[in-house]
């Protein structure tokens, strides 16, 4: 299948390539390489630097045999996009091109409308050229657990049918998000069901949670590992734990520490994107899944990261800090996730093992990390 | 009260400046003359042309007395609106600044995307300087009824509390557009309410119906008129028909005629802005009100325009053409509508005197009128 990856640079988006390309599927990454500058901007700095993604492709050839092609360009620009859905012509098209930091988002104005304006326009062009040069293209969509936030009640998969004084209707799940991030998430969702309810378009919109771990089949050398990122702007919790843990200072939960997500490996991801492909839905339909394998608030993440620090010999403590960020720090949270495992999908879950051989990956990288970028306490509100 | 009004120009927001002026507010008025643009790129021509903002404050100040200070620019700009509201410091922003035609953004990708990126920056730029510059000041969004779409169970205003399994939570009410214009005003809605929740902004959100009507109070001049649209792409329904009317070329009603929406009277529009600024929400709360006085399905207003032309000698004849839109043209609609009305609204409805009256008005400019402005058949979907 001819399968265009947009932000094949990415934390996903690599070893995504890899899986499909391994598949044997003719793979177009496409990236502007723009999360390596925002990196130097807000001076990020990953646990160790991958080569360019020029690079990186012409590894994967020496080592496979096989051939991913790759085009770097600015997807919020309709030129760029129109011209390689015009050539390439998809069928389908896997798209990870987003700013992807919920933090980075929050910082001020300049990230809060770069965040804003990127993040829709690459949707905004892939749905137009689609329509235009690549019609029946399966258009698969990373969104996010977090569009959903944290209700009171269950969260369901996508849709939900609300009854209301005697009478009833089907909706998208009701969306309200934490940062502004996840609220241009949020609009992709209603951008991408507006063009599929008029123009038919076929999408899937994956609302995946946190996602965690390095390490994926394909990627069996060093320079063709994923990214590791701990600091606060783009290290998601589970990374940031397991940094303090190696480093010895403790870890820092935010608030009461009762946030609770939908957490996976990278490994499931890239099953679920395959499980993806192989079910488009039909012309004006949306499949909306949500990909995630087990749920964790955030003090049974230290809680795990500290039993499996202990177990190595690290001395592990947990500090609660006050919450730099606005939301509920307790809550209820029941959200459905079926339609994957009913696909196929067969999880990784986080046990100790995982959580030590990550810190014993971590430790080989040791002298190099900043344990000032872990924690800085930026406040997401004035 | 010092007030911005954003959109000072255009149809709404002019008169709703002399309102605010006659009411000895300090009114700034900022626009970037976009839909005069607009109006030349698409052929598009207005009943009668109106003087250039820069003009009309004057008029009006040589008529009334009474300053209204205008400034042009581009309110997608970011520091073009932080300078604006940290010189001003607005009490209340008016927000009307956004491309206001659901035809103009289903024409083409170009259309499409200076739509969605237009409208959503102005509202994102307004927050964030707010939030810098005027803490505390009470933005008024004009959203749109079109928002709810045409959902099977009754639309209230604003929100919804959902019970589901058991259990319950109150959101946002669920939105579903069928314009990409109104998709761009349910994500404005997006971010407002994000923004309200995290930094405690007061934000009222006027889910309005199509206006129509021209007079108002303090336009008591030819040179202080709002303007009169009877395009495809600018004129509203009922502008169309009254138009149809007048030249006697048959009313286009799209399909079966069912679609039904909440109108209302431009001076309504006008004392429900009135309504809103006496009646700011609190810190970190968001007002919804359904701000339309009646409902009409298309055909009521076909019928409505042909008894009214028939009494004062016009011949009307009602067309029904293939729907060149994408939308449902038989469906239950049973919106809200009672906070505006309990905040003090009395309604102007729509009668047969009102149709004959502006009947009357168009027929004067008869001359003037091009015909094949207003029906091109521009298909919305492929």
């Amino acid at each position: 299948m001819r399968i265009l990856v947009l932000g094949g640079d990415g934390y996903l988006g690599w070893p995504t390539c890899l899986r499909l390309s391994k598949l044997d599927h003719e793979v177009l990454a496409v990236d502007s390489y723009i999360r390596r500058d925002l990196f130097k901007k807000t001076n990020s700095k990953l646990l160790y630097e991958v080569p360019l993604l020029s690079e990186r492709v012409n590894i994967w050839k020496s080592i496979s045999g096989k051939h991913i092609n790759f085009f770097e360009g600015d997807l919020s620009d309709w030129n760029f996009v129109e011209k390689i859905i015009k050539d390439f012509k998809p069928e389908a098209v896997v798209h990870f091109a987003e700013q992807p930091s919920a933090p980075l988002s929050m910082l001020d104005v300049e990230h809060a409308n770069f965040t804003l304006i990127n993040n829709i326009s690459v949707t905004m062009n892939v749905i137009h050229a689609v329509q235009l040069h690549a019609p029946g293209a399966h258009i698969i969509k990373l969104g996010t657990m977090g569009e959903y936030g944290t209700p009171n009640i269950d969260i369901e998969e996508g849709w939900i049918t609300v009854e209301h004084k005697g009478r009833s209707d089907k909706f998208l799940y009701p969306r309200q998000a934490s940062s502004l991030y996840h609220t241009t998430k949020i609009m992709d969702t209603d951008l991408l069901w507006f063009y599929v309810r008029t123009w038919g378009l076929k999408v899937t919109d994956l609302m995946q949670g946190p996602v965690y771990g390095i390490f994926t089949d394909e990627a069996n050398s060093p320079d063709l590992l994923t990214t590791f990122a701990y600091d606060e702007i783009f290290g998601t919790v589970l990374n940031r734990f397991i940094t303090q843990a190696v480093l010895g200072v403790p870890l820092t939960v935010y608030g009461a520490g009762g946030q609770t997500r939908g957490y996976l490996n990278i490994k499931d991801t890239l099953k679920c994107i395959e499980i993806a492909l192989k079910n488009p839905p039909g012309n004006g339909e949306m499949n909306i899944f949500n990909q995630f394998t087990e749920t964790f608030s955030v003090n049974e993440l230290a809680d795990k990261v500290k039993k499996a620090g202990d177990k190595i010999g690290l001395e592990v403590k947990i500090n609660h800090l006050e919450n730099p960020r606005k939301e509920k720090e307790t809550h209820y949270y029941n959200p459905a996730h079926t339609a994957l495992k009913s696909l196929g999908l067969k999880p990784h879950y986080l046990t100790e093992n995982t959580i030590t051989e990550c810190m014993e990956f971590v430790r080989k990288h040791e002298d190099k990390i900043d344990v000032d970028l872990i924690f800085k306490g930026k406040k997401w509100f004035a």
